[in-house]
C-alpha cells in the first residue's frame, strides 16, 4: 500500500510498503479516508522533537484519521463494526486499566500509545488500529428527516464528508474539551475570550457559542482576516491584539497598547472582565496577557503549546482567586459529542483543503508557509 | 394609593389605602410598574391554602413585581439605587444569615418572607420592599449598540418592557433554576423533555435551548396549540400526550397508549430515552410516566405542584441510577441571569396580557377559565 | 474442578466439571480464593428471578470473587498480571465502548455481563474472566513499613486476607459508591443517616465516617445488636426504628412512634434534620419514612431493593428541594479505592464467615435463616 | 476605651479613645474577647503596603476577632443576638448585593471592607461591626453530652476558649477553604502535600486529614521542629525541603537535591506523585517546585503570598493537565464549618499565645523575630 514515511528527519518518502495485518484479536484494520495534517506532524518530520520523543524510523505519521472498517480481529464483539462502516479513529490509545483509562480519559493514560508517533499513523492507505475500543462509528444518515417532517426543515444532514471527520479527532476535539471543562462558568451575562483564531481557535469560537449558554464570545487575534473568520463562526466581539509597532508606534508604547486591550475588554464586559480565557496559542506573552483580562474568580484554560513558560503575577492571582487549567486533546466520549454536533447540519462549519497522499510534501510546505487557512487533510488515492 | 386586597376569601377589593412608609434603614419603597398574576394568587384569594398558609387579612397579594425606585432607606448604600431606577423584586426575602441565605439561596431560607403572602405584595401602586438586597436593577439601555458597530446589527434592545420584567421573577425564574441545575447532563447528543407547556413550560423550552448546549428539546403536552407554541419557542420535537379517549378509544387501551409515548421518545432519541425530564405539571401521572422516558442515569426534575404524590417503581429506579430532584423558584443570581437573557434582544420571547388594577378581578376570572395564554400582568394606573 | 451449580431451581449441586479454558486473547483464568455469598444468589438459586433474569442452566453462581491469576490470554499486556498475583474480580463486565463504559461506569453498560448470572461465576475452583480489564491487582505488601519508620507505627498491614477481599467487590463496594456520590453534602456540622445495618449497612457506617469529613453518622435499625455493631463501626448516634407493635402497643399508635423517630433526629441534629439518608434496605416504608428525616435540600440515596415502590409526598419534596438518587453497585475505580482503604491496617473492619465449597448449601441455609452476621464467603479448598 | 492604633507607620500607640457607637440599624457593637495577630498586621503597621493599600490614619488594626455581643442596632432581627452571646467576626464585609456576595463569597466582593484595614479593627476593647450579617454565633455548650450518654464518652467540649476562636476567622479559615475546594480530588489512595507548616500550614495538615477521606497527608517544611508539629497534627509523612547549601553543599548540586524531593514524593506515593499540593508559603521557589510533585491531573492550590511570581513550565503543565488555583481567605459558611469542627472536643488542635493589649508591641516584636510558634492573640484587659 502507498504510505508517506519519515526515514530521516527530512521530507516524507512516498513509497509502497506492505499492508499491515491484524495480529491480535481486538485489532481493526481501517482503510484510510482522510488524515489531517497537524503542526505537530511538521515537528516530528523535522526532527524538532527527536530528543524528547525519539521515533523508531521509518515511521508513518498522521494522527487525525477517519476511514472505513476493512477487517476486524476475532475478538471484536460481533456486529459492532462491519466492513465499510465509517469510523473516526480516537487517538489516545490507552492501556484500558489504569485510573485514567478507567475514568474515561484514555488520552491521559501513562502508557498511552499515539498513532503516527509511537506506531504507524494515517498517511497511508491503511492503518492498523490497536483496539476496536478506539473507534467511533459515524452514522451519517438522513435520520433527522423522518422525525422532522412536521417539526423542522430537513437541511441535508447527509453532507458530512470524511475529509471533515478526520480533523474532528484532534483540531476539532481539543478546544471542545477545553470549553466543556469550564462550561459551568458560562451562561447568561458571562463572557469568554478565545485567544488565537487558528486551526483550533475557529472551532473554539463555535464551541463557545454552542456550550456557552448565551455567554458573550470575544475573539482575539493579531490578524483581521482571522477575526473576520471568527465573526463568521459566531463571535460577538473581536479585538485585534497585534502590537502597534507596524503602525509606526514604538516599542516603549507597548504597555500602553496592552492597557488598551484590557480597557477594550472592560468596555465590552461592562467593567467585569471575562470569566474565561481559552488560550489556543500558549506563548509566554498570550498567557501573561490573558490573566489580566479575567474577572474575579476567572479561569484561564491553556491548550496552545507555542511557548515554554507560564509566568503570572502571584498577588492578584490569589486575591482574585484565578485558576489556570491545562487541557490536553479530548477523550472518547468527547469525540462522540463532537461528531454528534458535526452531524447536525449547519451546526459546525469546517474549512478543509484536501491533498492526495502523493502530494503530501506540497501540503507540508504550504502549512509551513502559513498558507493553509483552516485544515489540510491528506486523502489517499 | 390604590390597591387590591383580600378581606375575606372572595374576590379582591379595590380600595385606597395609605401608601406604605419606610420604617427601617435598609427598606426601599418601589412604585409598582407591573405585577404578574399567578395561579398561586388564585389559591390565596380563594382561601384554598388558608389552613397551611394562614394570612393576616386584609392583605395585598402579588409576588411577581417590577417597578421603579421611589425612595430608599438611610442605610441603603449611597448610589446603589436612585429614584426612577427600574427594578425587579426578588421574592425570596431571606433572613440573610442562615446557611441557605449565606450560600445564595435566600428563597430556601427557613425564615423566608414572601411578599404578597406574608406581607403586602404588588397589586398596588407601591410596595415596601424589606431590604435593598432583594432588588435587581434592570439597566435597559442601548448598550449593545456602541460596541457592536462593526460586529453586530443593533436589534432594538431597548424594547424590554416593564410588563415583561415582572413575570421573570417567578414564571420566568423557576424553570431557569430547574434547567440550570441539570445543565451538566445536557450537551451534544443529549435529549431533554419538557412536560407541560404552560406559563412555566414555555420558558422551560426556551431555556432548554439556551442552556442545553445543542441537546434536543422535546415538548410534551395534551394540547396541540401549546405544542405549536413550543415549536415557536424552539422545541425540536413535540409529542401530544393526551389520553386517546377523546378519539373514541377505550380506557383499557391506556397502557397501550402509554407505551406509544415511550416508543415515540425512543424513536426520537434513537433508543436511548431522554437524559432529563423537566416536569412543569407535577401530577401523580406526569411524574409516574416521566420516569419511564429516561435513559440510564436519567434525571427527573419536578417543578410543578398540581399533584400530591411521587410514585415510582423502585427496582428500575435503582438499577438505572435514576434521580428525582425537586426545584423551587430561583435565587437572586439566577434572577439576574434571566434578566440578562431578557435584555438580549430576541433571546427570550414573552406572551403578556396587561390589565389595570381596577380590572384585576376580570383577569382573575379569565385565568380561572383557562383563557390566559402566557401570563397576565396587572399594571396600576 | 469442583463447582457448585444450579441445575434446577433448588439447592446447589456440588460436582466436578471441566476446568474452563481461555478462548480469547484478553481472557484470564483466575483460581478462586474466596467468593462471597449474597442474598441475590439465594434469589437466583430459588428461581425467584427466573422470569426477569432467565438463566441458561446449569450455571455456577457467585459474583463476589477474589483469587489468584492462573493463566492469561495472549493479548493481555505483558507484565500486567503474573501467575499468582492476587486479584479482585470487578463484576460489571461492560462492552468497553458504550457511553457508560467510556465514562468509567462499566457496571451501567447496557450490554453488561454479570459473572455468576450470565456466565459461570465464583462458586468453583476456577473462574474464567472475560477480560483483564475486569481485574484489580491487590498488592498486599508491608509497603507502609519502609516509609513509616519514623512516622508511624507499623500496624501489620499484611493481614488483609483473600476472604476479606471477595466481599469488597459488592457488599463493600455498593455503599461506597452511594456515599461517594453525595460526599459534597457532607462535612463539619452535617449529618448522615444510614438505614439498615446489614451486610451493606455496616460498611456504609464506616464509609460515612471516612468520607464524611467529620459529619455526624446516625445509624438506624430495628435490632439492638445491629445498632451495637454500628457503634463499633463508628456511628456517632443510633436509633432503634422497630415498630412498637411487637412490644404490645397498637397499630394506631404507629404514627406517634413515627413522629418520635423524626423528633429524635431533630434533637440530635439540633432541629435541622439530616443532610443525607442512605437507605440500605429499600422497602416502601423505609423510603417513605426516610424523606421525613431530611433537612432542606436533603438527599435520599437508595441502594436497597427489598421493596417495590418509591412513594413520597410531592409538595414538601419540591418546597424543600429534596432529591432521591438511585445508586447501583460501583465502578472499577471505586473498587480500587475500596481496596486501598482495606489495605490500610485497621481502616476497614470485616466480619467474615468462611465455608468450604462442599459446605455451601449449609451456608445458604444459615443465610436464609438470618444467622449470618456480616458476610459468608465460600473458600474452595 | 483602650485601643492600639497606627498613627505613623511605626509601633502601635496604646491610647484611650471614644468607644464606637452604632449609627446604622444593622450594626452591632462587639466587646472584643481576643484578636489574632497576623503577619499582614505587621505589613500594615510598618507601612509596607501604604501605596497599594493606603490607610486613613489613625486606624486600629486587627482582623481576627472574637468577642461578645454588647449592643445591636434596631434593625437586627429580634432574638438573633443577645447581649453576651459569643461571636466570631467574619472579616469579609461585602456589599451584600453583588454576584459574589449573592453566591455566598462575600470575601470576594468588589466593594469589600476589611475590618482593621478599611475601618477600625480588633486591637481595642470594642469593635463596631458593619452588619449582623458578619457575625457567627458560637454556641459552646455541653450539647454533645446529652445525646451521647449511651453512645460516646463526653470529652469536655466546653473547653473551646475565646482566644482559640479568634484565629479561626483567618489563620484557621484560609486553609479550610483551600482544601475544601479540592476535596473531590482526595479520598482513598490519594495523596496531598502541605508546603509550609506555619500558622496556616498546621491547620492545613489537620484539615487534610479531616476532609481528605483517608488520603495520605505529606508535610513539607525547611525546619524539623515544624515537621514534628505536623506529625503531631496527623501528617502521615514529612519531608525536610531545606536547601542543602547550608550543610556545605554547593549551589550546582541544588538540582540534584531538588530531584531528591521529587524522588521522595514518588517513593511515598508509589510512583504517582501527589494529587494536590497546598502551598501555604507562595514563594516563587515553592510554587515552581510544587508543580513537579504532582501526578497527572494534579492541582496546586496557592494560599501563601510571600513571593511575587508564578513561574511554571508550559509543556508538562498542559500535557499533564495540571491546574493552579488561587484561594483567598474563606466565606461565612466555611467559617461556620470551621467553628463546628472546633466545637468537637479534640478535633482541632490550637497553639495560642495570649498577650494583653498593653503588651501588643512586644507581641509584634516576637512575631517579627519568628519567636511565635502557632498564633499570638491580643486579649484586652
Amino acid at each position: 500500500m502507498l504510505s508517506a514515511r519519515i526515514h530521516k528527519y527530512q521530507s516524507l518518502v512516498i513509497e509502497n510498503i506492505e499492508k499491515p495485518a491484524i495480529s491480535r484479536g481486538d485489532q481493526v484494520l481501517v482503510k484510510v479516508g482522510a488524515t489531517g495534517l497537524c503542526h505537530s506532524d511538521l515537528h516530528l518530520i523535522n526532527g524538532d522533537w527527536k530528543d524528547s520523543i525519539p521515533l523508531e524510523l521509518p515511521i508513518t505519521p498522521g494522527h487525525e484519521i477517519a476511514g472505513w472498517i476493512e477487517e476486524v480481529g476475532h475478538s471484536v464483539p460481533k456486529g459492532l463494526f462491519n466492513k465499510g462502516d465509517i469510523v473516526a479513529v480516537f487517538g489516545g490509545w490507552g492501556c484500558g486499566v489504569c485510573i485514567h483509562c478507567k475514568s474515561g480519559d484514555e488520552q491521559m493514560c501513562s502508557f498511552v500509545k499515539w498513532p503516527g508517533i509511537m506506531t504507524n499513523g494515517g498517511f497511508a492507505e491503511y492503518v492498523l488500529v490497536d483496539s476496536y475500543r478506539f473507534l467511533v462509528k459515524v452514522k451519517v444518515e438522513l435520520q433527522e428527516k423522518e422525525y422532522n417532517n412536521n417539526d423542522k426543515e430537513n437541511d441535508g444532514n447527509s453532507t458530512l464528508r470524511i475529509e471533515e471527520i478526520a480533523p474532528l479527532t484532534d483540531a476539532g476535539l481539543t478546544p471542545y474539551r477545553a470549553i466543556k471543562k469550564i462550561r459551568n462558568s458560562l451562561g447568561p451575562g458571562k463572557n469568554i475570550a478565545i485567544v488565537g483564531i487558528g486551526g483550533l481557535g475557529y472551532y473554539a469560537v463555535q464551541y463557545a457559542k454552542i456550550l456557552g449558554q448565551s455567554a458573550n464570545v470575544i475573539a482575539l487575534d493579531r490578524k483581521d482576516d482571522k477575526l473576520q473568520l471568527a465573526r463568521t463562526m459566531g463571535a460577538d466581539f473581536t479585538i485585534n491584539i497585534s502590537s502597534q509597532d507596524h503602525q509606526g508606534k514604538q516599542q516603549e508604547q507597548r504597555p500602553l497598547q496592552k492597557r488598551s486591550i484590557r480597557e477594550e475588554i472592560l468596555r465590552i464586559t461592562q467593567g467585569k472582565g471575562v470569566d474565561v480565557v481559552i488560550d489556543c496559542v500558549g506563548t509566554d506573552n498570550t498567557i501573561y496577557d490573558s490573566i489580566r483580562l479575567l474577572s474575579k474568580g476567572g479561569l484561564l484554560v491553556i491548550v496552545g503549546l507555542f511557548g515554554s513558560q507560564i509566568k503570572l503575577p502571584l498577588v492578584p492571582f490569589v486575591l482574585n482567586e484565578y485558576s489556570v487549567i491545562g487541557s490536553l486533546w479530548g477523550n472518547y466520549n468527547e469525540l462522540c459529542e463532537v461528531i454528534e454536533l458535526a452531524k447536525i447540519a449547519g451546526k459546525l462549519k469546517h474549512n478543509i483543503h484536501s491533498f492526495t497522499l502523493e502530494d503530501i510534501n506540497r501540503a507540508i510546505s504550504l502549512l509551513k508557509e502559513g498558507k493553509i487557512i483552516g485544515r489540510a487533510v491528506i486523502v489517499p488515492k
